[in-house]
């Protein structure tokens, strides 16, 4: 018999990770290749296509491919561009599509930024399997979201929707590498996160264990652990990054009305330490009519794989499209 | 020749108006039946069938009524329901569909909420014809909104969705119909302009025209009169405003990515004396990959006919997704 297959790529600042991947989201097998910055881009998505094929060569059963998701920085869904993504080497506007459309020809090709295929593998493979309407939140390096609307994703009219990390939720606040002040992700990325630790081992008096670890080496596992082991002023910290996130999530929720919010990256691998708090906070500061009404859940997609899990589950969306 | 129509009607706390509006949204014929609390929610219905098929009988051309839409505070698409809307004297969960259907046999019928009867009809009827991402925003008593992506409505999971006016923009700001403080709408509906208006009138020490009038009796168009004369106070009151909404209008396009925002209501036919400061605003408020791609623009609709006539085009809208 032979195997649907479909291939899921995420091509990240540092590393491009690969997978090959069923219709139950079993990945029978993964790669990945650095994203090298000495390659032109032509050469590195040749580079990438010759690693995948030679794994798809070497499956020990026949597989028919259906087509390949690709999850990349400002990865534009209607043009299959990207353009001027900051972390990945390759500037200007990148025609993404043609080129893997030159190493695997007749497939289907899917491009979209991570959060949006984040959203699709929680839609094909996730809590989301069941919903119409749902976010998905990542909470990494920067913050963002995938937004589904009666099963479809949100793109908006230029691709950008999502951008929940670049709402002002505290005008005149943090400044944000957007340039300006107060955005969502200067508190609730990993970067926000510690910096809230910083600021509270200066500025309070309390017995801490994070008070022993040089501020320069601070990371937000340190402060996930203390937490764990009942740390005052990492609770704290997890108590502030809750409220200004949830506070977030309320107002988001008036503008969408999601059935559940399904949180994705470093800190929703914290589970209760970051969800009980940000649930109280949610509730509090949501319209009366939403009240109870919206889940906060972390995802239960293997945190690693949860990249090339989307991009791959945009093939299988996109299929389930096709034959209605 | 028979010309096909629809039927719209805006369900309001003390009036009722409908009308009989073909394709191009000519409206044929239009009329009203006053709200009248003193009728079971079943004879009112009936009462207002029957003015609507004696309208229909008295038209000087033969009709082939398409539909039935029907707009109404708290209108749910997906059951076809109302339930609590604070205006009406109707209490509980009303079977509005199934009231309808009884008086107009094998009609299609279709219920939704105020702001999304909006964005239909600026989706059939008016400036949205050619987009597929936009948001209508109806500033009156309340704020609302309509979102549209891709073409469809986003209702949300509860059919809550588009209730920006809800959204917090001021943490311990004014105090809100809904119970919390600091909602758009305490700021940017009719209401909370006035108070603005109030506001500056008592700590401000500047000569205006707004001081003449009792503070009890002024009025939203009392303000916008004072403006159109350059009157420094009213002036300040749209600039707060504009301010106020602006900000709003920023933080929903990071989210959703709309071509536009189309602003209908009381407030919207000031015109440039609103959307000029409003642009300002929101441009310096907004994203730097949004900036000069969002258009703000006044509603090209008769105000008084916006209801109506977005309640019929969700019958023509309808019929499209059905031939598809």
């Amino acid at each position: 018999m032979t195997k649907n297959i479909a291939i899921g790529i995420d091509i990240g600042g540092t590393n491009t990770p690969y997978g090959i991947i069923d219709e139950d989201g079993i990945i029978l097998a993964k790669g990945h290749l650095l994203t090298n910055s000495n390659l032109s881009v032509e050469s590195f998505i040749e580079d990438l296509a010759n690693h995948i094929k030679h794994k798809l060569e070497s499956l020990p059963f026949d597989v028919s491919l259906c087509g390949i998701g690709v999850g990349a920085p400002n990865g534009d869904y209607f043009n299959g561009t990207i353009e001027n993504a900051p972390n990945l080497p390759w500037k200007g506007r990148i025609q993404l599509a043609d080129l893997f459309k030159e190493q695997f020809r007749d497939q289907p090709i899917f491009i979209t930024n991570d959060a949006n295929a984040a959203a699709v593998g929680e839609m094909i493979y996730g809590y989301a399997r069941n919903m119409k309407d749902f976010i998905v939140v990542t909470l990494g390096t920067g913050v963002g979201s995938g937004i589904v609307s009666s099963g479809e994703l949100v793109y908006g009219h230029k691709s950008f929707a999502g951008e929940i990390g670049h709402t002002i939720i505290e005008p005149n606040g943090r400044l944000c590498g957007c340039g300006r002040r107060g955005c969502l992700e200067t508190y609730a990325s990993a970067t926000g996160f510690v910096k809230t630790a910083k600021e509270l081992i200066e500025n309070w008096d309390v017995r801490s264990l994070l008070k022993q670890i040089d501020p320069h080496d601070l990371k937000a596992t340190d402060i996930s652990q203390a937490a764990e082991l009942g740390d005052e002023l990492a609770l704290k910290v997890f108590d502030i990054t809750a409220d200004k996130l949830g506070f977030s999530l309320a107002n988001t929720a008036a503008i969408t009305n999601p059935e559940a919010f399904i949180i994705q990256g470093g800190l929703a691998r914290s589970g209760e330490l970051l969800l009980k708090p940000l649930r109280k906070y949610m509730e509090g500061y949501l319209l009366n009519i939403l009240q109870g009404q919206v889940k906060v859940i972390a995802s239960a997609l293997e945190e690693n794989n949860t990249a090339i899990l989307g991009a791959a589950a945009m093939v299988w969306q996109e299929g389930k499209k096709i034959s209605i």
